[in-house]
């Protein structure tokens, strides 16, 4: 049996992140973690589907991947890049980006374990999720799936998480040929398909299942590895006895916590990272060699690589590798209406359905002093961003921004 | 014998405060202090005079009032509207915003039971002040009043202070009934005739006397509420031994004081209020139910219930309840000429003779990040104030006020 | 023998620095600092030469000075200035701001005790200085000085440093009045000719050597005698249990550390000045009667006398006395492009080699709140800098600075 593991995905609502997959939670990125669970639950074979943009990086976790070409195709697109490592073996597809607990493969493995033709993970819903609805007969047995149905127009409240067993690939990639739509459904619309005439069980998940669709939702998977943190502070970590530890915390290698500051827990401080004088990090994480500078507030933040911060407020905020923060710089993290916050997607005001949520900042970014940055707005990578500012608006990545010159100047003595 | 302690008056001069009577000083709002210290005093039977504004209010404090209809006939109406519970009886006509010690009763009532006409106290001031003069023979009998006879015209350096016996209230009622002037004044007239008929008796005061004419007076009484406080500390109170607390403090039940903050005394701290991480509070009175996040400095300030700050710097100011203030937001209490700072009350410039003065800020108000409010400035009630701005006007009530947009964008990759 | 202390010299290159003579380290302003190094080398015939600006600071450190009437002669005028002091004698000619070890001077009189016409400290330089190159025989004998040849053009690697033996000063007053040049390198020219006929003697110095050219200088000449300091805390100081204190300072009289704060060695605190809660000084010195206010920052600093903060972040900054900043204020220390930061000297951009530069600001300067200052921007004496202002300006002498008005006022009940 062979796990497909899907991290070629480069989502363009996901911008300014550039890669999902290279994001780290408790010190370890998210496509290591995917891997340690899946080789936890017995799984030996996986093979990791990358693009030509994580490649690289991929490389550098584990030498068992193959390149996706036409990212366009999507899951399709996977499996067939993927086609002679899979030949004549039994495959679980699994997507980089969902996470969910342990138990699951377990579950998974009893019913593949009865000889089933397939097994697709599935969970009910509340409220309407942009995915795969199923439905499902009394027995189990799944009878068809539809792709991203509309709100009000969802066959069931059953989606599919994409954990799926296909018996045999040769049968699911002679279905996937067979598929002549040009839309990026062509995998959902093979299994629909082979739903008629195998049988596939669904597989109800009802525990925690967290997704990285967009960049907010960063912010929900901080979460949730922090609510799983194991506290752990190292010996090599120095903290000043002015200093207070609040909660349950990850303080890492050579980590230095100075005087008159505050960590209050859930919290993961990276290895290097400094915490300087009087600043207060509560429900983040920070990853290694970043400076959070003195009278520096971090709150319900994912912060990441050797990121300079001193006086600032980053609130509700995700910041990539390598910003840099000038004094006096804020991220707004509440609309002053009150109402949820809205964050655009290629044109389009998604509502987060967050009261609280302050800037997405993409890596390279560098801020001048006592700039203010409002709620949901997305700043791009590798800008540059002057003092002064309101920020009000998304920037595009490699972008300049400064204010007009207005300056009243005027000689007394003349 | 009828205290009617006069709380109907709505004056504009206090705007955007609504109604001084509500004003909480040490955990008690000030009707209630009012009225407690009548009680110390002997007095049983008091009749607060409302308007219809703040009726409701009173009647959670006292089921014994009345509510004057016309408010435009100032204390003759105050005294008309309470025409059946006064009647046939001797009364006292005392101000509620007076604020004077509580051995001024003692020597009124020592006056009354002389056997005089009646009793006003009065008092040597050394500057202008716009109230009512009164001139007093060597017998300490007065010879007549006038009512703000404008700075240079008065005819003595002794004003009364609107704690009035009369010993017979339908007197008073007949002379009042008699002048026909329309002006605010007529009690003033009806006292001159009295005067001129009757033995009037100055009851001359010369201990502390405040009261709460123009916003910025409440700070005045702040002071003076704290520099009498007796100092407690509830057993229900978080207080973490990082933090520090000098001087004379009250703090209430559930008040939460967090690592690395500071509260210099005198100070009152609400119930519910938290004192968070690296904050500092010094002589300043917190009401119930507020946030005083991090990194915030609040200095010789009036705080009401239910305001939230954080990477704030609150001095000498006054914050009505429900305001909230974005990080970075700052109010100047300082001019930069060093000149006293004035305040515009309908339309007329008041010079304070204040040096420092910060912000008066009417309730349920919001502020945005790093907006600078400048001395002396008057900001309304339910007030939207955006970001980054230099607010250097008065705004009036349910005004939103936002900065021009002036961002230059260049796309240094196009 | 006779040392004449050159201090005259009104750089128009140090503006808004008023005399360099007066910048205060460790307690001890410059000129007290080198007329001690002098007497303790053993000279006490010291004369300074001053200027009709700094006569009366000069009374106050010793009686023993005159003034120069020319300017514009520059070191020439000086000497002739000196004249009646210094006819028939031998003399050092010493700049009062070049900073060197000791040593130096008991080299020197070695020197001298061996009989020769004349000593020139000399010093080897890797990078090229604006200042007087020598040509050296391998006797150690010089054979000529080039003034300011201009960068490539320089005859050797070896400049003269200003501490200049001459065995007989009439012979030093014959060849200056020799010179017809109207520049002010005449003092140069004449050394030139002497260096033809008398044997001048390089004595090379290879230790620390400071000199104050351009106000940034002021910086490295902070580092220097912080590096040097003895530490020293003061028993009136009183220093909070609450605050830290680490690495060496000296802590003068009636200093007082409140709460929360940091000192971060090497530093200088100034008698009667306040530490205030939670605030953060490092690698600074600060000068007496200061109030370093609640949640301020000051790194790599020099600080005069009487500068008031709050809520402020000084890093890399020169602040003359009598300077008061409104809290929010900030000054950029690093450029976004990373580049090394110009100052504008006389209308010229010089590259100070510096990437971490603040501000430099003459005294009597008051700035509003929440204002931004760019690296390296020059503030002169007596301005008033607004609220909320990006200053990206030099700004000259006794001027006013604000921003133009653009509130957007809307009120929405209308």
């Amino acid at each position: 049996m062979v796990v497909l593991l899907l991290a070629a995905g480069r989502s363009k609502r996901m911008s300014p992140i550039e890669d999902k997959n290279q994001l780290t939670f408790l010190g370890d990125n998210l496509l290591s973690i995917q891997i340690s669970k899946l080789k936890n639950a017995g799984f030996s074979d996986i093979i990791v589907v990358c693009n030509k943009h994580n490649k690289e990086f991929v490389g550098t976790i584990t030498s068992s991947f193959v390149e996706q070409e036409d990212l366009e195709l999507g899951i399709k697109g996977a499996i067939l890049s993927s086609e002679k490592y899979i030949k004549d073996k039994d495959i679980i597809i699994v997507n980089s980006n969902d996470i969910v607990e342990d138990l699951v493969y377990k579950n998974l493995l009893a019913l593949i374990n009865k000889g089933n033709d397939g097994v697709i993970v599935s969970k009910k819903v509340d409220n309407y999720f942009p995915g795969g609805y199923i439905k499902v007969k009394k027995t189990n047995i799944i009878e068809s799936i539809i792709e991203k149905p509309g709100e009000g127009n969802e066959p069931s409240d059953i989606i599919n998480i994409l954990i799926h067993y296909h018996k045999d690939s040769n049968r699911l990639l002679k279905y996937l040929r067979n598929i002549t739509s040009n839309n990026d459904d062509q995998y959902e619309l093979a299994l629909d398909s082979l739903f008629k005439e195998k049988n596939y069980i669904s597989l109800e998940y009802s525990d925690t299942w967290k997704t990285i669709k967009y960049p907010w939702h960063i912010l929900d998977v901080t979460n949730y590895f922090l609510s799983k943190l194991e506290p752990h502070i190292s010996k090599t970590a120095e903290i000043s006895k002015h200093s207070s530890i609040i909660g349950n915390v990850i303080i890492e290698d050579n980590v230095k916590i100075m005087d008159h500051s505050s960590i209050v827990g859930p919290c993961y401080i990276g290895a290097n990272t400094v915490i300087a004088n009087n600043s207060l990090v509560r429900n983040s994480i920070i990853n290694k060699n970043s400076v959070i500078g003195y009278s520096t507030e971090i709150a319900r933040s994912y912060i990441g690589d050797n990121v300079w911060t001193h006086h600032n407020y980053l609130g509700d905020s995700i910041v990539c590798d390598n910003v840099t923060f000038g004094a006096g710089t804020i991220t707004g993290n509440l609309r002053l209406d009150n109402k949820s916050i809205y964050v655009k997607i290629k044109d389009r005001k998604i509502d987060t359905k967050l009261k609280k949520l302050g800037a997405i900042i993409g890596q390279n970014t560098k801020f001048g002093v006592n700039t203010s940055i409002m709620p949901g707005k997305k700043i791009g990578m590798n800008c540059v961003i002057g003092p002064n500012i309101n920020l009000h608006k998304d920037i595009k990545n490699d972008s300049h921004v400064f204010q007009k010159c207005d300056l009243n100047i005027c000689n007394i003595c003349e």
